[in-house]
């Protein structure tokens, strides 16, 4: 356990869905003695210091992690290189610098080499969130119960990654070291495929005839309204994982469209026997993740 | 309104969760002078006797079709035709027969010609369910919110036709009359295709190695157990589903594999603009469907 504060200055660059709630949990915890927050948008900035989960903000990322000694990146992947050599010359010595992006391979081999030397890099996936974004979308109960995954590179001070886990274990999270590699490969089936199936159909949905197109709403409890909360989530977000864990997805998605083929298949020849062994055999593993009350 | 008891004595044919959530709906509703279960395991019909939602059971369709003034057959679509024949010799003149299955189209074609003379047929598709089946999943307030789309042929009587709807009113549901082509297009694409989306993905995911494997339920909360949820679902109801509704899915799945495709070259080529229109674009669907109080 490390004494709390945590860390003296907190500068977290974007203050979205994901931002915002990690501020929520550093002002409930007491975690920090000072919370920068920085964004583009003033709007963003206004809301934040509104809504009071920053002590200050700051419209300038090279300002804002001034001092810091925790400097979380919460953007979407796209910005990272951006925000880091914007930042990088600014970096305090013995700071820790983090992240909360999806996609972990792409994000060690941009940002690492920007990284100066004396600055540790621990790279994080909160494993969570919800189909909302903005500022106002956050809550301090956001990472209760869901896994957090670090993704150090070999050689980071083991003191610098304890104190990222720690901050993780007071959000709620349980924390994981991962490879990022197969932290890119578990997420691509267990998030991104599902994502950009979800989004596929509600646009498959969209485009059909208008007459048809009402009655989607109206019979959407039936199994498409699901879809429908996953494919609402935010779209740059989920634009820069999908160009970031490319090689994990397209592996993971050639899978997928040979097994839907099979059934497709199944359907044309009317083989129900194919049809019921599948259905039969997805419960078992909707019972694990009841199991490991992650449903 | 028709005044309630609506019926004098009620069949139901299976079980299962919409049989015997309708069976507690015309229990607490009063709509019926007798309910009479029939199933044909026994432990179904045990357990329907203990919890209390039938007045009695009985093995053999036949048999408890007999003076039944509404009959309603709540199985799988394939056990439709064998059950028809059995109990098409013993339904009383001026009964109405129903059903309660997902496919309406392959429904009338096969269940008609077996409609005798004088028995009103009035096919009905609840669009409500869980994940759950038999009858201990049932509860009286499944269909509370919930469409009920019936689709007669023309020329039924308009007096058999609003009976059903009232008795679907009274479980708390909108009633709409639908042409079973149109109903079988919209459940392929709100309801049918996701089903299968949903299967595919979580066998493909159950297919992976075993390393994987695990780590997957581990972080399910990622977006994969929404499809986990849609994929426990009965697995012989929805293999019966998917071969009477063959036409239609294949269509939709056709247009759905088509998008995909684009979107897996979008990722390829790293087509940044492709992927951030169309998930802009879906998130107006979800508020449609939020607005529709169908969330």
């Amino acid at each position: 356990m490390v004494a709390s504060p945590l860390f003296e200055k907190v500068a977290l660059i974007g203050l979205g869905l994901i931002g915002s709630s990690l501020a929520r949990v550093i002002k409930r915890e007491g975690l920090a003695g000072e919370v920068i927050g920085c964004a583009r948008s003033e709007k963003t900035l206004a809301t934040a210091l509104e809504l009071g989960f920053v002590d200050r903000v700051e419209a300038d990322a090279a300002k804002a992690v001034e001092d810091a000694d925790f400097v979380v990146i919460c953007t979407p992947i796209g910005a990272y290189k951006a925000i880091a050599e914007a930042i990088a010359p600014h970096l305090k010595k013995g700071a820790i610098l983090s992240d909360v992006g999806s996609v972990k391979e792409t994000v060690l081999r941009d940002l690492g080499p920007l990284v100066p030397e004396g600055v540790h890099f621990v790279p994080t996936h909160p494993v969570a969130g919800t189909e909302h974004s903005g500022p106002e979308a956050g809550f301090d109960g956001l990472f209760e119960g869901r896994w957090c995954v670090l993704t150090p590179m070999t050689g980071t001070a083991p003191e610098a990654i304890e104190r990222v886990a720690e901050l993780w274990r007071r959000a709620g999270s349980q924390v994981e070291i991962m490879d990022a590699a197969h932290h890119d490969k578990v997420m691509a089936i267990t998030s991104h495929l599902p994502h950009l199936i979800a989004y596929t159909i509600v646009g498959t949905a969209t485009d059909l005839e208008e007459s048809e197109r009402a009655e989607i709403v109206k019979f959407s409890a039936s199994g498409f309204r699901d879809f429908t909360r996953i494919a609402a989530s935010d779209p740059v977000m989920w634009r820069d994982i999908f160009l970031n864990n490319q090689s994990a997805v397209l592996e993971m998605l050639g899978r997928f469209t040979e097994d839907l083929t099979a059934l497709q298949r199944a359907i044309r020849w009317g083989d129900g026997q194919t049809l019921e062994e599948l259905f039969a055999r997805t419960r078992a593993i909707r019972r694990s993740i009841i199991d490991a009350r992650q449903a």
